[in-house]
């Protein structure tokens, strides 16, 4: 359960880095690995460190992004992977969150994230 | 390197029965735990085992569901976890997904899917 917590804190500090525009905070917060990913919404899939951590940068650094709401986040601990699924609310629009976090030197690092868009019924 | 093989495997069976519309043996690719989660492009998130299973059931028996084409699966092991992501392409649409995986009784094992459509730069 603790784990459980931290991985949600560690959730919840990738949103407040978007929220406050911390380009520092969101470099820190994702994982030294190469094989971090990342699929904005609607965005292709980006692969590498360097390519994730630059999309943040132009996402963080562009004065028109809206702020992120979000609720209803739950973690799946498997070992040192947490599974966190989420909902977003952005500019209005409803999306759902994958995050997927590792443990580095015992913290909760980001490894991977897509959001995509709710189109469907039941939204 | 094994491991890496075997999830990219498990990661074309769910492929396979995709397109040969076998709802049992999607039923047995997913993992026997409460956290089963799934999001269907454009859909809400699904929670649950019995939700998910239920879903796929709708979809592998729509006749008017398209066949799914994938390429570029990429596998990221840590300890008991897979984590796949790989583009699709169904019925025209260019999508990306995540697929985790998790080792039950030494076999990868569908924990979590999202798909999501493309509609960005560069696709």
């Amino acid at each position: 359960m603790e784990q459980e917590e931290a991985a949600l804190a560690a959730n919840e500090a990738f949103y407040a880095a978007f929220n406050q525009k911390d380009v520092a905070s969101m470099d820190a917060i994702w994982a030294d690995s190469p094989d971090v990913t990342c699929v904005h919404p609607g965005w292709n899939l980006l692969q590498g460190r360097d390519a994730v951590v630059e999309s943040w940068h132009s996402i963080l650094t562009n004065p028109g992004q809206p702020r992120i709401v979000t609720g209803g986040a739950t973690a799946s601990i498997h070992e040192s992977v947490a599974i966190v699924v989420c909902r977003e609310l952005v500019g209005g629009s409803p999306l759902v969150a994958t995050n997927v976090f590792i443990l580095e030197s015992e913290a909760w690092k980001l490894l991977h994230h897509q959001s995509g868009r709710v189109f469907g019924a039941g939204t």
